[in-house]
């Protein structure tokens, strides 16, 4: 196998089957069939993945490298998570637990195109940390949540992204929405940047990226498990002067792991920005799950741009100094119904959350 | 809350938590953020979620009933997944069992065009179960799988699917291999249907589907979580004349139930067809899973018509009476593989699947 993707697998099974196993999860992510009713040399050779190596990660826990032959995956987002994980996620005990990518295929996806560093520039902010909020409950008139999004970006949010629940929906379609914001934005001269969800199928996606751009709005986010991989890759690659946030909606925790699918796979496929359920908030992600998520993301060993991590889920202002703490300055906190819920007194609490990320940077 | 789908969620908490719990997933697949924070009478009153009832299925785990207002899905599969299940699919300890949908959503999705009596009518077959087999492996040249497919018809299977793996790959490219295929079967006047498997985005997912209408094909494959089901929805919306096999790459079998996304969700998207991982296989499903998976997909109270259940991941000739005895003619059996493992006498093991399914009517 000349060009390869390397995937790990964490098999729960007894240790005399380890070796079995593995090579049953590379013949089911490749051929899909007996090795024995295979008559083309090349395919034996070249396109049956490869056990690289197993080795026992606890009892009853076996790790499993597999290579795989990268021609198989077409360069299409899609069909690369398919490669990875498609039929093995039918298999309650195997979990994707990594991959890494060739040169080829880093080149291929060729990553965010609007990362980190785009998205500090975007706002003009230097070296700190960035914050975000988000407009919701979906259900409001558009009117309601243009006077949302005013409120934020008069309290200094760098920010600010739809709830994932928004999309076109007749109490709030998205092209009134998103020209009003984009309006109120723009007439106020805040530098608050807003990103609209986009949903649906591809046309549908560049009818409201189209939208959007007419509003005079640069970042957009998407919910990949939900549009599609290979959506995202495409409004990415014909999009290259928009930054992409990614929304981890429908991308679960079971056995993908979070790291590789939000943290690596989303930039790869154009996510300049990824959004993840943080610790001690209302999921389950582990402080280890988070710190990896945020590592990958950031990791600068491929040559992709890094992305931004974005830890929220129950985030509170409280925990700004304990998350900055932890995740230092590259990273976009999120904080959502925490603001919200503060009323009328929104656009203080707003500015108080800004404060304490700037100043950070100081103490 | 007047047009509402209701979500069944199973949640693994102590009693005393229950409804809170339950109340928590109504407002994280809804509104996403404290109900005390929301000001909008309507929100509160339509969007909210509705815990509609909470009940022990055994001890610490509980049965949740929740209302969704059908107007936050704007009839998009990638939203109605969105709100089923989205962040929800981030909570460990919370499984989506189940949903119903009221007419509204019927009728905007419209389920399959052609479900299993136009399948069974494209290949002239009367009140008996159907057969099929898949190409593989991948890797092999369109010459290769050109000669497969005509002795699977030589053998006189119904309907022959790619293997999920195959794509658009450069050492067999999507518009060659199914201009061949598609040519090979109809000079050799064969009545088996060949399925193609589309892959990419929607606009690679429309250029291949033209591409398999030219070469006369009216069936093809698509995985709707690789893909996305907006995608999915798009094309059954698109090609009323195109009949649809889903197949459950990435589907997970993790939680969200199978006999829903398999059997419900892609037929409601457009699906006339749903592989899936049988009992006794290759995966882990059990016998209730596939029975309700089953029911789901034939099911006749929603005025969708019918989709052909397709059990399949390493069934064998052997197992044709009892798989006929399990489903009855109400399904597509699928033997791929194991067809395949007869090498040189794959036309006669094709033709010996094809008799044993059809004689099973009469005995």
């Amino acid at each position: 196998m000349k060009s390869a993707i390397e995937a790990v697998y964490h098999i729960r099974c007894a240790a005399a089957e380890a070796e079995a196993r593995a090579l049953a999860v590379a013949v089911e992510q490749s051929v899909e069939m007996p090795v024995v009713a295979i008559e083309d040399e090349r395919v034996l050779g070249e396109i049956v993945g490869e056990v690289r190596g197993v080795r026992e990660l606890k009892p009853g826990l076996f790790e499993a490298r597999i290579g795989l032959n990268v021609e198989t995956t077409g360069h299409d987002a899609g069909q690369l998570i398919n490669m990875l994980f498609g039929n093995a996620s039918l298999l309650e005990d195997v979990v994707l637990a990594d991959a890494s990518f060739p040169a080829e295929t880093l080149a291929a996806f060729g990553g965010p195109r609007h990362g980190l560093a785009a998205l500090r520039a975007r706002v003009g902010a230097q070296g700190r940390a960035l914050t975000s909020s988000a407009l919701k409950p979906q259900g409001m008139p558009a009117a309601k949540l243009v006077d949302l999004a005013r409120r934020f970006a008069e309290g200094g949010v760098d920010y600010i992204k739809d709830d994932h629940g928004l999309a076109d929906q007749t109490y709030s379609p998205f092209a009134e929405r998103v020209a009003r914001i984009g309006d109120a934005l723009r007439k106020g001269g805040y530098p608050t940047r807003y990103m609209p969800s986009l949903t649906g199928h591809l046309d549908a996606l560049k009818l409201q990226l189209r939208q959007a751009r007419e509003a005079g709005i640069d970042c957009v986010m998407i919910a990949p498990m939900v549009s599609g991989p290979s959506n995202l890759q495409a409004l990415a690659q014909q999009n290259p002067d928009i930054a992409i946030l990614a929304h981890p909606a429908l991308a679960g925790a079971a056995r993908l792991a979070p790291p590789l699918l939000i943290g690596k796979l989303f930039r790869l496929f154009g996510a300049g920005a990824v959004v993840f359920p943080n610790y001690g908030g209302r999921f389950g992600y582990s402080r280890e799950t988070c710190r990896a998520l945020a590592d990958a993301a950031l990791d600068e060993s491929t040559g992709l741009k890094p992305a931004a991590p974005v830890p929220a889920g129950g985030m509170t202002l409280a925990r700004v100094p304990e998350l900055l703490d932890f995740y230092g300055r590259d990273v976009i906190l999120l904080i959502g119904g925490n603001l919200l819920a503060a009323r009328e007194h929104l656009v203080e609490e707003t500015r108080a959350f800004v404060t304490r990320v700037e100043r950070y940077q100081h103490e």
